[in-house]
Order: C-alpha cells, then structure tokens, then sequence
C-alpha cells in the first residue's frame, strides 16, 4: 500500500505546524483560534492528499468507535432487510457505521454475535432479540453498554425500546373482518414465548370477545418455525374442515402470510368470497395475489430512525430512558371485503 | 461499565505469569512451549472471568480488523439481502465480521461508503458495483486494498470477480420461450451502462439471431430507476400496442418484473395465453402471481460464499487472482407454457 498521507505532510503542504493541522482536521476546541480562511485551506489540502485518518487509532483515543452493532432476527426477510436498510440510512447521516448479524431466532446465535459486536468495540447495540434472550439484555444493561430494541421486547426486562402497539393492531384486524361480515375467524401464528406475537394473540381475543362471538380456542393455530410450510398447510386444512369452517383468516407475520398464500391458491378457494384474509406487514407477494391482500402495516421509517435516535442519546447520557408503542395502519384491499 | 477482565487478572487466578497467558490467549508461537494441560486451564479461566480482548487494542498490533466492508446496491432489495445473509454467515464461518452500507447505484454514494468503511480499517471490500465507479475500484487496487466484486464488473477494469454468465443466462431464457412458439418477444432492461445488464440485453440479441427471427431493435425497452413504475407500465403498453404486439416479454430483473406484473394483472392480460413472461432473479411475488413464473435463477449461495473465500485468499497473498462467471438455471413454471 502506498504510504498513508500524515498530519505532516498536509503541514508541509499548506506552510503550517502540524500542531495546527490536528486541531483544524479534529475539530478540537482550539480550532476556534485558527481563521477560517486557514482552516479551510487546510482542510482543502487534506482533501486534494487524499488524507484518511486513522479510525483505530482516533478510537482509542476517544474511546468511541461510531459503530453500531445490529442484531436482526434474518437479513433475508423483507421486515428485516427494510429496517436495516432504514437504520444504516440514519446511523450514517448521523456519523455511524452499522455492523450487522442475523441471530436466526437462535439464543445462542445471538449471545455468539453479541460477543463478537463487543469485541468490535460497537458503541451500542439496536437489536430485535430471539425468544429466551433476557439474560443477554441484561448482561449488556448491567455493563452499561448502551442498548436499544426494536421490534420486540421482554416485559420482564426493564430496557429502551421502540416497537408497535401489536395488541392494538391485530385488534383493529380482527374488528375490521368482523365489521364487513366474517363470524369465523381463524388466527395463524408461531408457536413461540416472544411477547410481540402473543399481544397479537392477545389483540385477536380482545376483537372476538368485545364482539360477543363463539372464543372458540381450535380457530387459533400456532406453527413452529422449523417447520414452517408444513405446518401452516396442515392448519389451514384444518381450519377449513372443522364442522363450522372459517370465513376469514388473519396471519401474524408476512412469511406466515405467503406460506399459507401458496397453499390457498393451489386449493383454488376464492378470496374473499370463500375466505377473507388479513396479513401483517409488508412483502411485495400482497401486492401480486390475484385478490390484493389487506394487511397491517408498520411505521418502518419511525421505527428504525427512532430506534437510532434512541440509542445515540443512550450513548451521550446513559441515564435516557424511553419506550415507544407506535401505531399501525390497516391497508384495507380486497381480500377482506364484504361478505357476501 | 465494570472493569474489564485483564490479561493480569486471569493470570493471578490461575496462578501463573502474565506473560504466560497473553502467549495463550493471542495463539503466538510461544504456546507450543506451554503444557497442553496449563493452556487448556488459563482457556478455561479467561472463559469463567468473562475475558473479553481489545479488538482495537489488537487490531493496532496485528494490523487487521477481521472485519469486511459490503457495499450492494440495495439492502432492502431482496437480491441484495440474500447475497448479504450469505456473505454474513460465510464471514462469520471464517471469524470475520461484515460492516455494510447501499450505494442506491449512485456512485457518490458508493465513494461516501468506501471512504467510511476505509476509515474503519476494513481488511477487503466485497464490492456490487454501481454505474460510474470503474475509478472508485482502480483506486482501491492502485492502494493494494483487498477488493473482490460480486454480480457486476467493468470489462475495463482488471479487478477479481464473482459473477454469473449473463449473456448465457438471458439466451437460455429467450431461447425456451422460442422453443414454446413465441415469435415477438419483448425485453425491459434498465437504462445503464452496466456491462452486466448489457450482457443480458447481448443474450437476447443472440437467441432471436440464432433462431432467425426478427430482429427488431422496437422490442427492446430500458426504463430509468429513478422512474420504473411509470416507465414499465408505458413501456409494456407500447409493446402490447405495436401493429404486431409481443406474444412474450422478458425482464432483466425481478425489480423490473415486479412492477411489470403489477400492471399486466391491472390490465387482466392472460398469462401465457395471451402473454408469456420470464423474470430475472428471484422473489415471493413470483410464486404467488395468479400464474407461476418463470425465472432465471442465480447460484446466491455460490456467489456469496465464493466471493468471501476469495477475498480471504487475496488479504492473505495480494498476488491471488481469479474471476468466476457462473452458471444460472431456468426455472421453468407456468407462465411460459407451450404457445397454444
């Protein structure tokens, strides 16, 4: 590699002290001292040297690394890519690089990447944990490391974060398939502890009891995430040969969604006319099913730029504390229009 | 934060000198001097202390960071984020981490990135190149920086890559719907000057001269990004309206698909009666569509994992050189059915 430009030269360059170089390209106090027509002068000559400083070493001095360690559940899904997407967009207008990691919906995934993050030095994390990952959140707030979730968060655990109002907007679903017609509404969701998905759970309850419909128990199905398509085959035929079938069924995740989309569609049933649906957020496949798919859609730009915003204050002052619950909208298309 | 665990500390728990465990714990030359039973103990106490090594504080010492710069065109875009999930995985197979950033195929963007991530001290770039940045890679390779770039390359800039045979790839493609009865078959590609995309555009050029057909330069379309969903929609209504309208059209991405089959469902056109389409790359919507598409489907997992392995190879020896122009495979479904 050709020999990195120095503080020096750009001194030699411009006629000034290395001294003055320093303060002016790290914008240190004193620079204040130095006119500006010099300090643009300088900063020009750093420009035209194609001078880089040395991040490793100004990191160690401050400290600070201006990294930031992202821990989604899987980059290769839409939800995930778009909100690492909108947070390395906002982490850099603000100065930070993001270093990030899938953790699978794996707790030993996670605690594995957190501790390379770690030995990356990142200044914070913004992570959406993996079920039975409270400890690793308490592990970083008892060391003080600056952490922000999104997404999802543990009740239990008292931490930062920004994520949706889940209970409130499955709630509005549900009451939406109810007021346009639909009696028996099934719920497909994943068999997990995570508290996200049960408030969605929760949501849909709410909708059917505040309706004064059967809270038939047999019309909520929960598939494992190992074994996805299977599952969310296997329940969809069930929900459809009980003696009473469903009339409308509201999934709680887009990859719900499309695995039980394709095997709706290679049972050719009719949407809505023989069952409504409503899914939640966002995969272009809503768009492309022959009968558009109403769903619920999150705050994707708020949430991932709070979720910075957030973290970068936790950094300044570590006694910051807040917690969002955003709201959702309803996409309302026709795949839950009136009943017939 | 708690103190963090030294090098001293855990010598002082074992009982040993601290020199001892640094030539342990840093895997020096030195270890083979020390019982098997004694490193297997100061292991096993840096493990119950929590030890955790200064990355930075290493990284001045080793010179390298472990860490690689990714720069794609689109996190958000799913052809972007299956590529990044496997370089992630790969890259942590091999100890390393991946910092990533999206040029937005904007090559002041992609400059931005490279300054950023060369700031951060990354080991090598793996580098999906936008439009316009023949200079940003040649400025990497005059300053001996590990590069390798995956899916595009500049035939003018002699660089490592990993990519597929597009030519290859979009001729088998307008050769099984030629061999399926069409006979006008339309093209959308982007305006741009990328070789990768020209290839695709060389590929149909070569299947429709192989099978004399027409040549008629009117059935080719390049719609502008900043613009797509407008322009594919007139795009495709010109080719639909043409005094001999296109019985097939094929589309050199799944972005330009996308929208394509967004407006072919709005206009009810019957798919592949009354039109046959193949796509490029893969995405949900394709499976979904009322009608199964076709596809042109990329080796992600090859592409990825070869494209990590051998940027590895060039940080280790600067001399290694290699280029991969990969096989594709035609998935072929529904919407390019035998012409009836």
């Amino acid at each position: 590699m050709k020999r990195k430009v120095s503080l020096k030269d750009i001194a030699q360059h411009v006629g000034v002290s290395t001294a003055l170089v320093s303060y002016v390209l790290n914008n240190q106090e004193k620079e204040k001292r130095v006119g500006e027509e010099m300090a643009a002068r300088i900063r020009k000559a750093a420009g035209e040297l194609n001078y880089q400083p040395n991040q490793i070493a100004k990191s160690l001095k401050s400290g600070k690394t201006y990294t930031i360690g992202l821990i989604v559940a899987d980059i290769s899904n839409p939800y995930s890519a778009n909100i690492a997407r909108i947070i390395e967009d906002e982490a850099k207008r603000n100065g930070y690089t993001v270093i990030f990691g899938s953790s699978d919906e794996n707790a030993d995934k996670s605690w594995d990447l957190i501790n390379v993050l770690l030995n990356r030095q990142v200044d914070g994390f913004i992570i959406a944990p993996s079920e039975d990952s409270e400890s690793q959140i308490l592990y970083l707030k008892e060391n003080n490391i600056p952490v922000v979730l999104i997404d999802r968060y543990f009740p239990s655990v008292p931490a930062n974060y920004v994520a949706i109002d889940n209970c409130k907007a499955a709630y509005e679903a549900v009451m939406h398939l109810i007021r346009n017609g639909y009696r028996r509404i099934g719920m497909i969701t994943y068999k997990t502890k995570l508290f996200h998905l049960q408030e969605r759970v929760k949501g849909y309850q709410k909708a059917i009891e505040d309706s004064n419909l059967l809270d038939d128990q047999s019309l909520i199905k929960e598939a494992r995430e190992s074994n996805l398509k299977e599952e969310v085959q296997q329940q969809i035929d069930e929900l459809l040969s009980l003696s009473e079938p469903i009339d409308a069924l509201f999934f709680a995740s887009n990859k719900l969604a499309v695995n039980g989309l394709k095997h709706i569609k290679n049972l050719k049933i009719m949407v809505p006319e023989k069952l409504a649906i409503v899914g939640f957020d966002e995969t272009e496949a809503y768009d492309l099913y022959h009968c558009p798919i109403t769903y619920v859609k999150q705050p994707m730009l708020e949430l991932g730029r709070s979720a910075v915003k957030l973290l970068l204050d936790v950094i300044k002052d570590d006694s910051v504390k807040d917690i969002s619950n955003l709201d959702t909208e309803l996409i309302i298309r026709e795949s839950s229009g009136n009943k017939k």
